[in-house]
C-alpha cells in the first residue's frame, strides 16, 4: 500500500484525490489545508485525517505528497517535502518566479527523490497515440505542429490576477506539449495577444486570446492559439505535420450522436472542460507517481519540464510586451 | 461529330441535352416532343431542329437516340429506333409491363444495335470508386450491401399514379445497384412497406416509405431503405460489408463548411436531389454512350440489366402485396 | 449498504462485479459457481465470501442478486431469488424455452420483486441520447429504425451450441433496442440469414450474417444487420428517421487520432468489443440495479422485455426456417 | 457577346480559356504569347487568332482582357490595357515591386477600367459559404482566423528563382484571405520559416515552410501555416473563431469513399490541387468579371487588394530577414 499526503483539498485537490483512490493500491492517509472545512470534507470521503505539513512529513509511512494547494505555496512545500524524502507530485506551475524554481529544481537534484509536475496533458490517451504515432514515422520528419487550446470560459477574475496570466496559467500546457512533441527546445518565441472576452481581464493586466510562434534550433516550428473562451466547449486539437504526412488528435465529443434535418447535420460539443477531457488523464498520471515511487516509472514530466515551460512563457510575456520576438539561449 | 436524337424535351430531356451539349464531338440535330413548347425550347437552346419521330428516324445522319420521353413511349421508340438502325439511350424504366420489356430485349438482340439504360448511378464517381474498392479485394469475400436512397420529397400525385408506384419508379435504381455490387443475380425478395408521407400517396395506391430485403444463391445478403421524404435532403448512401471489412459511400454535401457553437457542430445537408448529385453521373453517362455509338465502350447499364431491375422490382410488389417472400427461378 | 450475491463468476459475471464495486454503496456479500476456483478468485478480489445458493438466498441481509450463471440456470434462480424476496438482476436470455420464460414472469408477479434483465445498451449513453433525441421531436413521427450490429469475430463453436443460436443469443440485444427505440411492438417478422464466416457453425445449425425485419401495427419499419465477423471491431450503430429528420448514433473509435498521408486519412477503429464498448452501461446499469432496490426507480428492461424479445427472436427464427414472414398477435 | 483577349496561354492561361469558353456569352477573340506554339494551341481550341499586344488592344470590339502571362509582364500589360479602355482581368501578382504596383493602381484610377485580380479563392463556394457565416453572425465578433495553406508538391526550382519567393508567390493568396475574413488591415506582421522541403529552395533563396502571424488596429489576431510539401494533397483549410463560436471550411476530398478494416477507417485524400480544388472557382471568378464588363457586378479582388496583400508579404519578408515583428502604418 502506497501512502500519500495530499495537500491542497480544492478542486483540482478533489481530482487527484479521485485519483489516487480509484488505484486499489493507494491510501490518503493525510489532508491539508488552510481552509479546514475543505480538508475535512476530504478527509472524509477517503477516510484520511486532517492534519498539518510539519505533521504529514513526519510521518515515516508516508510515501509521497500531492502539491495541489495555491501556487505561492508549491515551491515551499516541495523544498520541505524533498528534504523530508518524499516523492512529490506537484501541480503546475512550480511557482510563477523563475529564481524560485530555479532554487526548487536544485533540491530535487540534491535531495534525489521523484518530482513529477502536473502535465496532465501528456498522460491523455488522444496525445499518448499522437505521440506514439509520430514515433512510429507517421509524420516522418516533423516540421510543424498546432496545437489549439481554448477554454468554455475564463475563471473568476479573482484567479486571473494571482494566476500569473494567460501565458503561465494556460498557455503554460500547451508550452509543455510543444516541447514533448517537438523533441527539441524552441530557441525563438513570438507573441499576440487581446483581450476580446472580458475587459475586467485586461484590467486585470491580462489577455483572453492569444497566439504564439515557436522556433527550434533545426528549424522545427509550432504555433498555438488560445482563448479563454470557446462558445462549444473546451477545444484541445493537436496537429503535427512533417515531410511523411500528418497526424491530428481531435477533439473528444460529448456523444457521438448526430441530428440530421432541414438545417443540416448537428454533431454535438466537444466534453466540456477539463475534468470530462482529461478525467482519464488524471488517473494514469496518479498511476504513474504511484510507479514513480516504487522505482517502476519516471514522471513523463519532471520539475526540469516545470522550469522549461516558465522559460517559455516568461519569453512569451516579454515577446508580447515588447511586440519582438524572443531568443532563448 | 456524333449527331443525336431527342425524344421527350422534359426535365429529364433537358439533363441528358446538357449533358450531351457539354461533349464537344456531339451535335443534338432533333428534338421531339408531344408539347411543342418544349420542344421549340430546348431545340433553340441547343441549335437543334423540331421534329416528328419518322423524320428523325429516317435521316440516315443521325446516329443515336435518346428515350427520355414518358414511360408509355419508351417501348415503341426503343423498337422504331432499333429497326432504324439508331443506337438507343434510354431511360428507365423500360416499360412497366414485363412482356413489353421482353420483347423490347428480343428486338434488340435482333437488330444488334447498343442500347443504354439509364441508370445514372453506375456512372457516379463516388459509385465508381465503391465499385472498384470492391473489385480490389478491400470487402474480400461480399457477404452484404446495404443501400439508404430517400428523395427530400415526394413527386406530385399525378406523376405518382403512373409512375408504376416506388417499387418500379424509385426503387428500380436501388435494385440495379444492388445487382451491380452482388455481382450475383438475387432469388429471394421480400419488401415491407408503409404510406407515411402522404395518405394521398395510399390514395393512389402507393407506398412511399419501404425496406426490401434480397438474397442471392450463394447467401449474400442486401436491404435497401426508400422513403419519399427525407427533410435533410437526397440521401444516397451504400455500404458494402465482407470477410475483409465494409466499404461505404458517403453523401456529399452541400458543402464542407462547419458552423460549431453551444448548440454543437452543424455540417452542411447532403445535395438536395439528382439533378445535383448525379451532375456528374448524367455527363460521364452521356459520354459513354458516344463511346458505345464508336464501338469504344460498352453500356454499363444494358437492356437486361433493365429487365432484370423490373423483375425485383414486381417480385418486390409482389411480397409487398402477398406479405411473403418471392422466390425467383 | 446493498448487499448482493453474484450467481455466476465467469466473464460477465466479473464485468458485473466490477460495475457492483465501483458503487460506495455496494457490498458483493457472497460469490456463488459451480466451478470453485472461478468463485474463489473473484470472491477474494472483493472480500466476498463463496457460498451455495441457498445459504445465500437464506441470508435476510442480502437485498438482491445478479444471475450471470449459465443460460440454463436462469429460470430456476429467478423463481427462487424472487421466492426469498430478492431484487434480481438477470443476464439476458431469461430462457431459451418460451413456456419457461412464460412462468418466470408469472412468479415475478406474483412474488413483486424488482426484476431487471441486462440489456445493457438501453444504459448506455450514447443510445440514451439517442432516445432522448426521439423523445425531443428530433425525428418527428417516427418511421424507420436501422440497427447495425456486428461483433468483431465469433464467439467459439462449443458456446454457438448451447446459445440458442444467433437470434437468440446476439441478435436478442437488437429485437430489444428495436421494440425500446419504436415504442410500439413488432406485428411482423422477417428474417434471411447465411453462413459466411465459418462453416463450423452452420454444422452446428447456427447462422452468422442475418438480416430482419420488423413492422409495427402503425406501419413503422425496422431493419437489423448481423454479423459475427467484422474485420474492424465491434459494430454498433443505430439510425433513426422519421417526419422530421434522422438520428444515427454512430461508433465510438479507440481515439479521434487521425493519420493522413499518401493513402488518405486513417481514422480508428471502433471500439474492439461489449468490454470496451459498454463499459459505462454496465455500470450504469449496475447502478440503475442499486436505485430500484431503493425503490428510487425501475430497471429499463423488465423480465416482460426479456419475453417480448425472446418472442422476436423466435419468431426471425422461425421465418429463417421457412422463409417466409411470421405475424405475432 | 463579350470579346475577350487572352494574354498567356501557359497553365494558368488554359484554366481561363477553359473558364471563358464555359461561359456561352464569351468569345475569347485573340491569344497573344511570346511562346508561338503556346499561343497557337489554345487558339486552335477555342477559335481565335494568334495576334501581338498591339494589334489586340487596338481593336474596338474587345471588351477585356485576361492577364495570365509572365509576373514581370503585368505591370505593362495592366498599364497597356487600361489606356486602351478595356477591362482588366489579371493574375496575382501585379508585380513584385511595389513601387510598380503604386503606378499600376495609379493608372487605373485615372482610366477608371474595372480591373480584376486573380485571387480566386474569393469566389470558391467553399469560401463563399464561410464568408456568409460570418456575415449572418455565426461567429460573432470575429477574434481570430487560421489559415493551413500547403502545396502537394514544390513547383521546379526555377519557377522558385523568378518567383519572388514563398511569400509573395505562394502566402499571397493567404494574405488576401486574411484581409478578406478579417475584413480590417493587418498592422502587425510576424514571420518565421525553414526549408525543409528541398535544399535547392533554400539555395535559391527561399523557404518551404512558414509560419505568419497577423494583428489588425483592433486586436483581431490571424495564423497562416504554409507548406510547399503535403504527402496527402493541397490542404486549403480555413477557421473563423469568436464571440459567438467557430466557422471552418474543410477540404474537399476525392471521394466521400471509406474503406474500413483491421487498420481502421481510410478516407480519401484532399482534392490534389489547385486545379481540382478551385475549378468552380476559376469558372466563377471569369462569369465575375464578364459581369464587371457589363456593369452588372464589381470585383471581389481589385488592384488596390493586389496592392496590399503584396504589402503584406513584403512585411513578412522583412520580418523574416530580421526575426523581429514588423509594424504597418
Amino acid at each position: 500500500m502506497i501512502n500519500l499526503c495530499l495537500f491542497g483539498a480544492g478542486r483540482i485537490g478533489a481530482i487527484h484525490a479521485r485519483a489516487a483512490n480509484s488505484n486499489a493500491d493507494v491510501c490518503i492517509r493525510y489532508v491539508v489545508d488552510v481552509h479546514q472545512p475543505s480538508a475535512q470534507k476530504l478527509a472524509e470521503k477517503y477516510d484520511a485525517t486532517v492534519t498539518d505539513v510539519a505533521t504529514a512529513l513526519a510521518d515515516s509511512e508516508i510515501h509521497g505528497v500531492i502539491i495541489a494547494s495555491s501556487t505561492d505555496t508549491h515551491a515551499d512545500l516541495i523544498e520541505l517535502s524533498a528534504k523530508a524524502g518524499k516523492a512529490i507530485f506537484c501541480e503546475k506551475p512550480v511557482d510563477l518566479d523563475l529564481a524560485r524554481v530555479h532554487r526548487c529544481v536544485e533540491t530535487i537534484k540534491v535531495q534525489k527523490v521523484p518530482c513529477a509536475i502536473g502535465f496532465n496533458r501528456r498522460y491523455d490517451p488522444q496525445f499518448t497515440k499522437l505521440k506514439e504515432a509520430i514515433s512510429d514515422g507517421h509524420v516522418g520528419n516533423l516540421e510543424m505542429v498546432t496545437i489549439t487550446s481554448r477554454d468554455p470560459s475564463p475563471p473568476p477574475i479573482e484567479y486571473i490576477k494571482v494566476s500569473g496570466g494567460l501565458f503561465k496559467d494556460m498557455m503554460i500546457h500547451d508550452f509543455d506539449m510543444a516541447r514533448w512533441l517537438l523533441s527539441e527546445e524552441p530557441i525563438e518565441v513570438f507573441a499576440t495577444a487581446s483581450c476580446h472576452v472580458d475587459p475586467a481581464i485586461a484590467d486585470a493586466g491580462d489577455v483572453d486570446t492569444a497566439l504564439v510562434t515557436l522556433k527550434t534550433a533545426s528549424g522545427k516550428l509550432c504555433q498555438i492559439s488560445n482563448s479563454r473562451r470557446a462558445t462549444y466547449g473546451y477545444d484541445q486539437r493537436i496537429e503535427v505535420f512533417g515531410s511523411g504526412g500528418m497526424v491530428q488528435a481531435n477533439n473528444i465529443l460529448e456523444s457521438n450522436v448526430v441530428i440530421t434535418n432541414q438545417l443540416g447535420a448537428l454533431a454535438e460539443k466537444p466534453q466540456h472542460f477539463f475534468l470530462e477531457r482529461y478525467e482519464q488523464a488524471y488517473s494514469l498520471e496518479l498511476n504513474n507517481f504511484v510507479q514513480c515511487i516504487r522505482n517502476d516509472a519516471q514522471p513523463l514530466a519532471t520539475i526540469n519540464d516545470g522550469l522549461q515551460a516558465l522559460l517559455l512563457a516568461e519569453a512569451a510575456i516579454e515577446s508580447y510586451r515588447t511586440g519582438q520576438a524572443v531568443r532563448l539561449s
